[in-house]
């Protein structure tokens, strides 16, 4: 049985969202699943002291870049008014779902969440359209998800998880592992399906 | 007349240099030139405090990565001993080169200068190898080329260079410019070339 890849992302990662569209087909494929893995990049920008968006040359670009990106890949994207913001209630909401209904509810949760921030201009950061989008795609009761929300269990969870990331190398949004093999960047896809085919080994 | 590319690039960058084996190419199919502009990378790094290199993650994920990248690109790529250094010879002397021969010699001298750091291994630090590869790819004279170095106006040349990059927002290597729409990266060369083909304007 061939291990599942690692989708290390962050809700509020445009290039996140752009793969997120993308590597569920990608893996399958390849007789592969993709585990999707939500982290806090904030912890690393806080680490290094260091946020791209705090570069003004890189803001004007990315800015640019995310919507062109997006369109070249055939992926509909908006930046949402309140980007850039942290975004901890959809990541812990989908560990949350994970531990009860297993990685694919987790990840149809997870595709869900990422569409309505980057194309449907929803308010991903408000715990009632989390526990909304949650009830939509895996049937979880609204009030369950917002006083999961506020477990400290499942906010220590998702600390632990972004300790987990850090520790193995992850830096940035996506980050995929494949076979202990990283990736960063929705560009470097095409070498993800390559290298999951057998070339570069 | 269509304008020029613009292909910015620190010739210590291993993703300008994979760029810099394809960039003429890459034009030449649009009925374009690559105008060649070496500029120097550490300036920004300077300004804002911040290297990439200098976060043990990014390194040890772009240490793999470079080669990794280079290898599915089908470039010959090898991170030379003295790898990361400033390499102020052969940027002044591809400005000079210019001045004096025009831009086509400026990039047969920029390509063979490339290759010979990243996948020969030659000192591009020392005057003399740089002198070498001028009076091999553009017959000018060594002692020509070891004085113009040393000469203040060279010097003030990529400095002005230098910040003119950086005025018109350039941040990284490769950085490309087509008709005013900048693009980052060398994994941004498909959609270089899917925009000189008229999509996404």
């Amino acid at each position: 049985m061939p291990q599942d890849i690692e989708f290390w992302f962050d809700f509020s990662s445009p290039y996140g969202y752009i793969a997120s569209q993308k590597i569920d087909a990608l893996a399958a494929r390849h007789g592969r699943k993709a585990h999707w893995k939500p982290w806090l990049i904030g912890v690393i920008y806080k680490k290094y002291g260091y946020a791209p968006l705090e570069m003004a040359e890189k803001k004007a670009y990315f800015y640019r870049d995310f919507v062109r990106h997006a369109r070249f890949e055939g992926v509909p994207l908006s930046i949402p008014a309140t980007f850039p913001e942290g975004l901890l209630a959809p990541s812990r909401a989908l560990y949350w779902i994970e531990d009860r209904q297993g990685r694919e509810a987790a990840a149809r949760f997870g595709r869900a969440a990422y569409s309505a921030y980057w194309a449907e201009g929803r308010k991903l950061a408000d715990p009632e359209v989390v526990a909304e989008i949650a009830a939509a795609t895996v049937g979880a009761a609204k009030a369950d998800v917002l006083a999961a929300l506020e477990d400290p269990s499942v906010k220590a969870r998702l600390k632990a998880e972004t300790e987990a990331a850090i520790a193995k190398g992850v830096f940035g949004s996506p980050f995929i592992i494949v076979d202990g093999e990283p990736f960063w960047g929705s560009d470097r896809l095409g070498e993800v399906e390559r290298y999951l085919a057998g070339e570069g080994r």
